[in-house]
């Protein structure tokens, strides 16, 4: 059922367009518009068929919106959804889609505070990006059985996270409910972590072995693969908390070269069955 | 068409069961034997069908063979391989499928020549493990386009490293041949370490952040789910090399940390482009 009617979704590539996508295979909106940059974006994401009205102009297409969804890199979230305040219903709603939330959230909670703007706001995060970029890698199952983080502060209103909550469950997703700070935390360990790794990894392989790289380097790098300059801004502005989460992995990796330099093998099948009970915690 | 008559694999689990399979549908043997060691493991081999006949006795297995594969873990293979010399025709050729090469090509070259044994022997390695195990997870399409390393020494005879190298390749994979020291510097970097970021990824997650791990934490840490024994032994087995490229990865990540530390995000941009770089060379 239409959680929404006028749902607005600002950037429309692999994590937008797929939410767009599935707010229209559920009937979670009656209404999806999404709204790009240029010519060319609305183009390419026209062909994708990814919503049904596509725009460049952010205030026209917010003007009657119920519901707002920022899928623009982390650097964007909150100008966009600023912009989108001065334009759009009192009722309406302002979320987003960024992988780091303290930050965004304070931007976006000062701002409207600032400007006595009426809409509310709840910062989210939908667990389910990939290597992949762009509206042609959209599909409407991407949050299939998949977390959203939904990050509200004691400044939200109820009824915002209620509706925001609601619509990621209509399109399959499961909520999961923390402060900004807590999921800035959390995710330097579970994905911001994992891409400095992959990426050092990838980097630190000679080329010339690269013709020797089998399932497991293949698996342990894929994100590496991803935009560096998204990258770059989810990683600068989780900082504090990524250098944090180094510092365990240091400590966890300086453990193994211990072992496997002084001869410990008992030692080092036990730090592997640590990483293995932990990683068969988690399933495929 | 048949490379050889009568194919012994010695270990029938992912890789000696794949490889058994993949010798029946190619018609690389005529007779595809298995060898196990305890009747429980010959009973799930069985019941994968996996090769034409399965046994728990070795010499009976390798009296009329022509080649003799070992695909145990890598600390049995040495000893495998000479038990079965001493029982096989002295026209046979050894080989295995160990994923360290230097130590167990030495262990089997010396212990051949001090028992005067006519049977020759190389080196092998198919890259196409993964974190499965056992006959169930055998597939004989596992090495369809893999590469396999054949190391070879200066002992070694021509017409071994042929009739193997045709063996493989009659079974769909690409064969690369380098000497047993290369293979292992090289797979310290694409594969054993890999194994240890992945592991001490997975154990450096604390535990109360793993509901919101997502595809990418998944696929970093996807290999610490293999068996620990077996990799302790695969890891001590090639210790220096492992440690040298624990050097070079510690490295790499230290320029992370410093440009994250000291706000130099273009730098940073520039570390994740060149991970971008060498994984985007390699392919999914």
């Amino acid at each position: 059922m239409a959680v929404c009617k006028r749902l607005v979704v600002v950037g429309v590539g692999l994590i937008g367009g797929s939410i767009a996508l599935a707010a229209k295979r559920h009937g979670a909106a009656s209404e999806v518009v999404g709204v790009v940059r240029s010519q060319a974006s609305l183009e390419r994401a026209g062909a994708c068929g990814v919503a049904d009205e596509l725009t460049t102009d952010l205030p026209a297409a917010v003007a009657e919106a119920d519901l707002i969804l920022a899928c623009t890199p982390v650097g964007q979230v909150a100008e966009t959804l600023l912009s989108a305040a001065a334009a759009c219903p009192e009722s309406a709603i302002l979320t987003d889609a960024g992988s780091t939330k303290a930050g965004i959230v304070a931007e976006v909670e000062q701002g409207l505070a600032a400007s006595n703007a009426s809409p509310t706001f709840v910062g989210c995060h939908p667990l389910a990006g990939n290597h992949q970029t762009g509206p042609e890698s959209a599909r409407a199952d991407l949050l299939e059985d998949r977390v959203v983080v939904v990050a509200p502060t004691n400044a939200t209103p109820a009824p915002t996270i209620d509706l925001v909550t609601r619509f990621w469950q209509a399109i399959g997703a499961t909520v999961v409910k923390m402060s900004p700070a807590e999921h800035d935390a959390s995710l330097a360990r579970t994905s911001h972590l994992p891409h400095v790794i992959a990426a050092a990894l990838a980097a630190a392989t000679p080329e010339e072995t690269l013709r020797l790289a089998g399932t497991g380097w293949r698996d342990t790098t894929r994100i590496a693969a991803g935009d560096a300059a998204l990258w770059r801004d989810i990683l600068t502005a989780n900082r504090a908390e990524v250098l944090a989460a180094l510092d365990s992995f240091d400590q966890q990796l300086a453990a193994f070269r211990t072992a496997l330099a002084t001869g410990d093998d008992d030692g080092l099948q036990q730090l592997l069955n640590q990483g293995r009970q932990r990683r068969d915690a988690v399933g495929d």
